[in-house]
C-alpha cells in the first residue's frame, strides 16, 4: 500500500499562511510528521493560495528537497503550468506523482508529455467532459478509455494510478459501494493501479476518522494501490498497518508489532 | 447484519463463577450490555463449566427468558444433550440458532432433527473428519457438502448458517485471506448465510480489538452476513455501524449519526 500524505493541501488555512508568509519550518514539519507516520509520497498543492501558484509550489518544493533527502513528492495541481514548474524544480531523486489528468484530451496532451519526459506516474481521475460518473462501470469506461488512449502514446501502464472519485456518502448512499466495485474492474487493465483521495468519502459526517478509516480497509480488501490520506490520523495509521497484517503482507506481523510497541496504534 | 453477543461463555473466569454460583444477576447484566449494544441474539456457553452443562444451560436460559422478553439465543454446545435441553427450555418467542454442527455425518444426524423440530437456525463449521481446512477452496467443498446434505433432510437453507473457521494470522498468515476467500464462495450456494467467531483471528496479537475491527471490516465487504463477536467493544461496535452507512444500507445515515449522537462510537 503506496500512502501520499495529503497535509500540505493550500485548501488549510495554515497551509496557504505558510505558503503566503514562506514559513519553509512549517511545511517541514508538516513534511516529516507525514513521513514520520508512514507517508511515501508527500502531496503538494498550492492551487488555492492568494498567491501565484508556480512560485508558491516552486518554493515549497525547493525547500522539501532541500531539507529532506530522497522525498518523493505528488504534485497536486489542475494547472499545467506548476505542474511543469513542479517537474523542473524537482532535482530530487525520488520518485514523482502527477495529480492528475482526466479523461479530458486537451488535459492528456498537454500532461502526458511532461510525465515522460520527467519519468512521472501519473493519476487518471476517472471523469471525461460528460462529468462524473455515478457508476462502477461508467467509472471503468471512462478508466479503459484513458487506458487505451495512454498506451498510444507510449506512456507506461505500471506509471499509470486510476483514482475513480470517491463521492460523499452523506448525499449520495450508494457511491461508496460504486466506487469499491470499480476497483477489480480497474485492476483488470493489465499493469494499472488505483488510488484515491480518501476523505472525500466521509464529507458531511460526524466523526469522519472513522469513516474514513472503515472505508480504507475495504477499498483495500476491493484491491486499492495507494491512497492520499493523512497518516497522521491514528485510525487511518492503524487500519493500514491491521490490514497490511491481515492480508498476509506484514511477515511475521512484525510491523504490526512495532506500531504497536511504539505506540502507532488506536 | 446479525450480531450474536459472545460475552456469556464459560471459557470466561466471570461466567464460569456466575454459573456455578446462580448468580443470575451478573447473567443478566452480560445479556442487557450486549443488547444496549446492538446483539440480536445472546450467545450461551456452558460447556466448560465444572458443573453438569445440561443443567447449568438450562438455567441459563431459564433465567435469561424468564427477564428478558423477546430474547434470541444462540445454543453453543458440542453436546449433543445440552442442545436438546436449551432447546427445550427455551420457550421464548425470539428465534434460535444452534451453534454448531460439522461435516461429520453422526453429529448432522443427531443436532439436524432437533434444529429442524424446533425450527431453529444452524451453524456449520467447515470442518470435517479430515480436519480443518487450509484453503478457500476447501472450506467450499466442506461447505457445499454439508449443504446438499441438509438439502436431502428438508432442513431449509434460509436456516443455514456457514461458519468458515478463522484462524490465527499470528500463527498461520496466509488464513485470513484464505476465510475472506472463502465468503463469495460460499454465498454462492443458493440461500446460504455466513457466520464467523470474529475474535480468533486476532489470537496471539497485541491490541486484539483493533485487529478484530478490520477484519471485521474487510469480512463484511466480502460477504459476511453475521458475526459471534463482543458487541460493547467500541471499535467492533463502531465499525459496525461505520460499514453498514458505507454500503448504504442505512438511509441517510441515521443509524450512524444516532450511534455517534448517543456516544457509542469511538
Amino acid at each position: 500500500m503506496i500512502v501520499v500524505g495529503e497535509r500540505i493541501n493550500s485548501t488549510r488555512k495554515s497551509i496557504r499562511e505558510a505558503i503566503a508568509s514562506r514559513n519553509g519550518a512549517l511545511i517541514l514539519k508538516e513534511a516529516a510528521n507525514q513521513l514520520g507516520a508512514g507517508a511515501d509520497y508527500i502531496d503538494v498543492n498550492c492551487a488555492m493560495t492568494a498567491g501565484d501558484e508556480v512560485q508558491d509550489i516552486d518554493w515549497v518544493i525547493s525547500i522539501l528537497q532541500s531539507e529532506i533527502k530522497d522525498i518523493s513528492i505528488c504534485i497536486d495541481s489542475p494547472n499545467y503550468l506548476a505542474i511543469d514548474r513542479a517537474l523542473n524544480t524537482f532535482k530530487g531523486v525520488g520518485k514523482v506523482l502527477i495529480n492528475s489528468i482526466t479523461g479530458e484530451e486537451s488535459r492528456i496532451n498537454r500532461i502526458v508529455p511532461l510525465a515522460m519526459k520527467h519519468n512521472a506516474k501519473l493519476i487518471a481521475l476517472t471523469i471525461d467532459d460528460k462529468g462524473m460518473p455515478d457508476s462502477a462501470v461508467r467509472r471503468f469506461e471512462i478508466a479503459r478509455y484513458i487506458y487505451e488512449y495512454l498506451r498510444k502514446t507510449g506512456f507506461k501502464p505500471e506509471n499509470l494510478y486510476f483514482d475513480a472519485l470517491i463521492r460523499p456518502i452523506s448525499t449520495e448512499p450508494d457511491q461508496g459501494r460504486e466506487f469499491l466495485k470499480s476497483l477489480p474492474l480497474i485492476k483488470g487493465l493489465p499493469g494499472a493501479s488505483t488510488i484515491c483521495g480518501l476523505s472525500n468519502i466521509s464529507f458531511g459526517l460526524p466523526n469522519r476518522s472513522l469513516i474514513n478509516s472503515t472505508f480504507l480497509v475495504m477499498a483495500i480488501h476491493a484491491g486499492l494501490d495507494s491512497s492520499i490520506l493523512d497518516p497522521t490520523d491514528k485510525n487511518v495509521r492503524s487500519v493500514l498497518k491491521a490490514s497490511m497484517t491481515i492480508l498476509g503482507q506484514d511477515e511475521y506481523c512484525a510491523g504490526y508489532i512495532k506500531a504497536y510497541r511504539e505506540g502507532m496504534l488506536v
